[in-house]
């Protein structure tokens, strides 16, 4: 099995390590990522500017690839024959924060699984919902073990044609958590707040401040199992169409 | 009825200005865009710089708003209060090319309208079906009285909560068009390849090239009613949930 990783915050980033070290246990890993934070960045295709891709060395010493793209840029470089050897999965992460409702299409750790999908590949996203006022090195060694049973699931077991998984997992020992709920995903509250400031000049500039978002705990949800200590698995789409409210509108008339 | 009209091209597309103008047949207009061209860029929520406002005048002597943010942010920004006056919609485009099957979430055009759902307010995303190989101006008028008679229909019947609409017009006259479709999104195919390059000194670098993306042309489809010379309108939802999916996973063993 060849498998690659991918993460939106960086190839230097400890989750994308831990990440790759776990998922080294069932396979072989190609690590190819951007070589900056990309977060909240969105599903890119860049197209009006060309990409370089750099060879690196990580805190282990493994090599990688890092490109000045963006997460879902470096999977389709990978695909497209950046990296020659055939890829069987994709596994993105592990981000420090969970991705859950709708942060899953701003996300660059869920988009560049999206992206997987998009050329013909599972995709799986991987996020930690660790401590919102957490300072220090995260723990990822739960997250990194779910990560791989869940990749060794989906290598078993396959997914359904253009389906990626989006994996939360709460931030406990791996002997402290409940189990795995497969998750529909939930409601999240956006608690932004415009922050308005003036330069040295004076001249105004704003940032897109306020508070972490919120969840809502509900059962089945995204949300709800992270907060009732399950690693929470949401099988993803990338069919939007809203086939509840099409019936409504058939009957508009033009 | 105040209407915030935004688009991924950039504040002095010629696409943005039509819609505009098309729009203040109906309410008050605020434009409020990128200051350049975002195509492609997903959804995007800028938090890690602080964003700039300015004042510009589009070629008509229209006021407008520009942003060195993506179309989302323009958005966000707009509802956090950069915007003073109470918005009731929002409109997104005129994109010059389709955004249909998996387009929509990279497109700028259709995340913008997905911001203004995640806002609370109805979000409408509209795209032109020009042909591949045009060049010169487009005529935008079509789609500008197409995008309209949707923001009509929308402000009378309402939409359901959390539902934005991807419209994409024919690129014909507004009396050889078929009709009105509600569609559900359709399949795109890609044709993406690598182009591989040489620097000046020497060193690799890479274009996301190839092809235009093609669609399946099928019945009930965004891309099928375009190709029959109907204007396509899909109410997409920003739960990306694959029901479908839960069963089968459901009996993973852990």
């Amino acid at each position: 099995m060849h498998i690659l990783v991918t993460n939106d915050d960086g190839v230097q980033a400890p989750g994308l390590l831990a990440l790759a070290q776990a998922m080294r246990q069932i396979g072989k890993v190609t690590i190819f990522a951007p070589d900056r934070n990309w977060s909240a960045s969105g599903h890119v295709k860049t197209m009006d500017r060309p990409l370089r891709v750099h060879e690196v060395t990580l805190a282990d010493g493994s090599p990688a690839l890092a490109t000045d793209g963006a997460p879902s840029d470096s999977v389709a470089l990978a695909l497209l024959g950046v990296v020659k050897e055939k890829i069987d999965l994709v596994v993105s992460g592990i981000n420090p924060h969970e991705n859950i409702g709708h942060d899953v299409t701003y996300s660059g750790t869920v988009t560049a699984a999206m992206e997987a999908v998009i050329g013909g590949l599972p995709g799986i996203a991987v996020s930690l919902h660790s401590p919102e006022d957490f300072h220090g090195a995260l723990d990822y060694s739960t997250a990194a073990q779910v990560a791989r049973r869940v990749a060794e699931k989906v290598l078993a077991e396959g997914l359904p044609e253009r389906v990626l998984l989006n994996v939360n997992v709460p931030y406990l020992k791996e002997n402290e958590l409940k189990g795995f709920l497969v998750t529909r995903q939930g409601l999240r509250l956006y608690r932004d707040a415009l922050d308005a400031r003036k330069d040295p000049r004076g001249k105004p500039y704003y940032w897109i401040g306020g508070e972490f978002p919120i969840g809502v705990d509900e059962e089945g949800t995204d949300y709800g199992a992270l907060k009732a200590g399950y690693v929470s698995i949401t099988p993803l789409q990338l069919d939007l169409t809203a086939r509840q409210a099409m019936e409504g509108m058939k009957k508009w008339e033009w």
